[in-house]
């Protein structure tokens, strides 16, 4: 007797069996090892969200020495789960207590003792509803998420389509953004390049070549700003954009190629300056903030007076709808001619909700069967949430989110892999910690959500991918390569490929640089691009990271005869491959299996290089 | 004997002969009445600009009672004469002294008394060298003053011409002006609506029309900002606004419609961001900023090192160049491809001086001669100052300006008769007061400087008339009409004429409102100006202010045979015309003599009427 041994790992199937989310109402069997000490009892400590903890004693193993066994059946209604071990043991004729859950650094599978319960971490169950895959070609595209204003003006000479008074038109195509301010830091007046849909279209087949086959757009419907976050009328095309002729033109031209149509729904908020809040006078006398008779007056909180009322982020440009309201929600989705089910039926493919978190659980499943109603065969629609962390556990406002349990969002941005790709190649995190922050997404997601999230590397909201990587071309490409290969679906923001730089939002949204990209990144785009696009087991297989020493590497499987291994050195030096450096996370003998049929002769990756492995090659 | 009784007045022949400004080395005869005491002594006391005061002792007329007189001849080289009259007499057996000067309104005219010599205002005497009047289409003509950017864009589809790079545009031609700043209230960006060359072009059969004879156009060559007022090349016309082409075109077309154009020339400072200069490395490792073996170097004054250095108002983009410098003298006059010989060449009528009291009177000297080197037979061109006070006595760090002797300026931006007209027609001062202070300044200035000064209600600098006027057009009517009868040349700010309103810079620069003229104010514009530019005697004729109890009047006279009366009423009543009103400052048997042979059966004006009355009708 002596030191407390215990063995346990969330992501093996040793331990806890099957991995990561179940669905509710089936079982999940833990083993735990307790080696080492005279152990009086072993419990599972469970607790599901909401609820208090339960004790499950757990049984020792008749047939392994120190194993101790527990099934635990999940119930309805659907709820995540939370859990540590308690081990109860006697060392000189005292009895004595102590904990094991998840390790220091949050990530699951290997976890840690503590003798203090408030340093307990718990591991996380994700339960859900019923599978919900995102649609084949959803899964299987790679997105281009467009800003509008900033891509592409399809008019003769350029000229700016419809302009708004009172603001201002870049000179040139190639000025960097800038946002106009009054003293107190407020927008005066919007800033445009006059990108717009027909832009787009003319662009179609470049895209096309690209590989792209799915575009995300920004906000198309009318509004005062660049960005369109502040929908003015939600049934009307900017008209600095366009029209419903030249949008429908783009979904004709764009399936022609190929491509769907990925909208940004943004039902949060309005803007001030719209037909809903009306507080500038743009729409007469009519309008929440200008009419107490308001049809729309119900949709708003007044504390008051007119002038103070709830915006997101106390912005007060963007004023928050109650989104309990009945008549908002039959205006947005639940009616024949609501925002939702009009769109819907124009023939895109589906939506990307805007502030998700904001947005309550049965506004979006309402949005969501708004959206199935006009599903037909072969043309299933998507539903992605903007939600910045792991979906799985946020809470928000107070409420743990239940978007990911079926028959409400497919999948999320993917916020998370971003952090992983940029902090693994910028080396803040090594090679086994990048494999262990994919591991805990990967287990703390549906697998449908897993495929369909929607991974980014930079998005409008984010500093340019090349600019976070120290405008390294190298580093660009290592993380290009990821995001091709990491499970989920590839969004590229406009312009990474072609190698724009640029800071925090406005510097993240100059115009596209036609004619002045940079070609050599362009490359690299498309080939990692049609790399993805022509191997299924990056589309689908199932997703191993691991990782060799100081090599990170990720095995995309469909069957193990079919299977793609990506194999990566982050580090600015060469690094040799050495197996046993090889550790096992989750699935070792599997992993290991592949990567020896595949391995190269040559046992040595440069500094910030990367090798595609195929089983059938 | 008791309380002294004097009379002189600096307006009347009966005390100061001739009237106004003379030139060197003429005589200047003085009488003043000294009555109701004993007195011992009266003196001139006469003080050459920068000398001691003299006493020059008065000698008591044999010919009218109480009447001293003395006769001044002033002396080379030219200096202004400032004067007042001590009045030593005896009473109760003391000897007492008293003075007479300007009355305590600062205008000429009758004066008063005082017996603290502190509080004396000395008369002014301007004195010149010689005679030197505007070219006649410059003194019969009626100008237009264009800020480019802000008028006509005359390119197809109203495309902006070679925006530059990192500027805003207008979205449209109603928008208002915004000066786009940063946090620390510098302007960051500058802001274009497109106003052009070819865009003037396009409308000289439209001034035309209105009766322009001549432009006087914002500086065109290339410069960063959007009014131009820092050079970056003065040998390059702003590629916005067209080219040299464009340029010859617009002067030939103009010359055909019998329109002379004046040019802004801004000689004080140059653009931080200009060839000189190059702060911004815009021009690579040349000018004085980057390279300290500029040839441009010495032009400018560096304080340490490169960040400090003289600059116009402490306004760092406004690096003020060394007038001194015979470099730099060189390049702008002095030889035969300088600066203002290659455009004064070019067919001109012109230069308009910005900041003139920053140049020296011996760099005006050399523009003159520059100019005049250009001058053929029947083309005369002019040279004007931007002085914003009476220009014949300024002072500008700490000397007095000899701007108005001759061979300088013919004349200055007349600001101090726009001050006479608002205040007028706005009622901060009464007809009497405004009399006054025309005569003050027609005392004051040679008279050939009275007829070149560039008159104006309103420029670039300043809120518009309209605004200043409280939106009342009737006030805007006066003030359009006794623009045209004041003596000097009248300037129209550019869409005043159509109504436009405005506060102070960027405000008053609005886009001209094609087609949303106020027709009504382009009618008042259009008569005023046709009665003007079909009357000689409101061109050349002489200037006579009066004022009859609270009415305004103003002859303008070539002989007792021609001549013509403005009469207007600006109070908010109706009023009587009643002569017995009638005050006398100046002339007075000479105006009423007019007066009586054009007046009026009708002996009453409505509240902000006017009249116009002719000798010959």
């Amino acid at each position: 007797m002596g030191v407390p041994k215990v063995s346990f790992n969330s992501w093996s199937e040793a331990f806890r069996r099957p991995f990561g989310a179940v669905k509710t109402g089936s079982s999940i069997y833990f083993s735990i090892k307790v080696a080492n000490i005279d152990v009086i009892e072993v419990d599972l400590m469970i607790q599901r969200d909401g609820e208090q903890a339960q004790v499950r004693q757990m049984a020792p193993s008749s047939e392994k020495e120190d194993m101790y066994y527990v099934k635990l059946t999940t119930e309805s209604p659907t709820r995540l789960y939370f859990y540590h071990f308690r081990i109860i043991y006697q060392e000189d004729l005292h009895e004595r207590i102590i904990y094991y859950g998840k390790s220091e650094d949050n990530y699951g599978g290997e976890g840690r003792l503590v003798s203090d319960l408030s340093q307990i971490e718990q591991y996380q169950i994700t339960c859900f509803n019923k599978l919900d895959p995102a649609p084949d070609w959803y899964v299987n595209g790679v997105i281009y998420h467009i800003f509008i204003d900033r891509f592409s003006n399809g008019e003769r000479n350029h000229r700016v389509l419809n302009p708004k008074k009172n603001t201002f038109i870049y000179a040139t195509e190639e000025d960097l953004p800038y946002y106009i301010r009054d003293k107190n830091g407020d927008i005066v007046r919007w800033d445009f390049y006059g990108g717009n849909l027909s832009g787009i279209i003319n662009k179609l087949h470049d895209l096309k070549l690209l590989g792209v086959t799915i575009l995300y757009l920004s906000p198309i419907f009318e509004a005062s700003s660049n960005h369109k976050y502040d929908t003015a009328n939600y049934r009307r095309i900017d008209p600095m954009f366009g029209d419903r002729k030249t949008f429908d033109k783009l979904i004709n031209k764009a399936r022609r190629y190929g491509i769907h149509i990925i909208l940004d729904g943004v039902f949060n908020h309005v803007g001030a300056d719209s037909i809903y809040f009306n507080r500038f006078g743009t729409y007469g006398n009519t309008g929440a903030y200008k009419d107490q008779s308001s049809p729309y007056r119900d949709w708003f909180t007044f504390h008051g007076d007119q002038d103070h009322y709830d915006c997101w982020w106390n912005i007060s440009d963007l004023p928050t709808v109650n989104k309990e309201k009945e008549s908002y929600r039959k205006f947005i989705y639940d009616a024949e001619d609501s925002v939702v089910d009009t769109w819907s039926a124009s023939g895109i493919g589906g939506w990307r909700l805007d502030v998700a978190d904001e947005l309550s659980d049965d506004f979006i499943a309402g949005i969501r069967k708004s959206i199935n109603r006009h599903e037909e065969k072969d043309d299933h629609k998507v539903l992605i949430g903007e939600v910045w962390e792991d979906a799985s556990n946020k809470i928000a406002y107070g409420k743990r989110r239940h978007y990911l349990e079926g028959g409400m969002l497919h999948g999320v941005m993917n916020y998370p892999f971003r952090t992983l790709i940029i902090e693994l190649i910028n080396g803040k995190i090594n090679a086994r910690q990048a494999v262990r922050a994919g591991l805990t997404l990967k287990s703390n997601y549906p697998s449908d959500t897993l495929f369909a999230n929607m991974n980014n590397i930079g998005t409008h909201d984010t500093e340019r991918i090349l600019t976070v990587l120290d405008n390294d071309e190298k580093k660009l490409q290592l993380a290009i390569w990821l995001l091709m290969v990491l499970p989920g679906v590839p969004c590229v923001y406009y312009g990474d490929e072609a190698g724009l730089t640029g800071g925090k939002d406005p510097d993240n949204r100059r115009f596209y640089p036609w004619g002045r990209e940079n070609r050599k990144i362009v490359t690299i785009f498309h080939e990692a691009i049609q790399a993805r696009r022509t191997d299924e087991n990056l589309q689908t297989g199932d997703f191993y990271p691991f990782s060799i020493g100081a090599l990170f590497g990720c095995l995309r499987l469909r069957s193990t005869e079919n299977y793609t291994v990506f194999l990566m050195n982050p580090t600015m030096d060469s690094v040799d491959l050495d197996i046993n450096q090889f550790i096992d996370e989750t699935c070792g003998n599997l992993i290991r299996g592949c990567l020896q049929s595949v391995l190269p002769a040559t046992k040595q990756l440069n500094a910030q290089a990367f090798q595609i492995l195929k089983s059938n090659e």
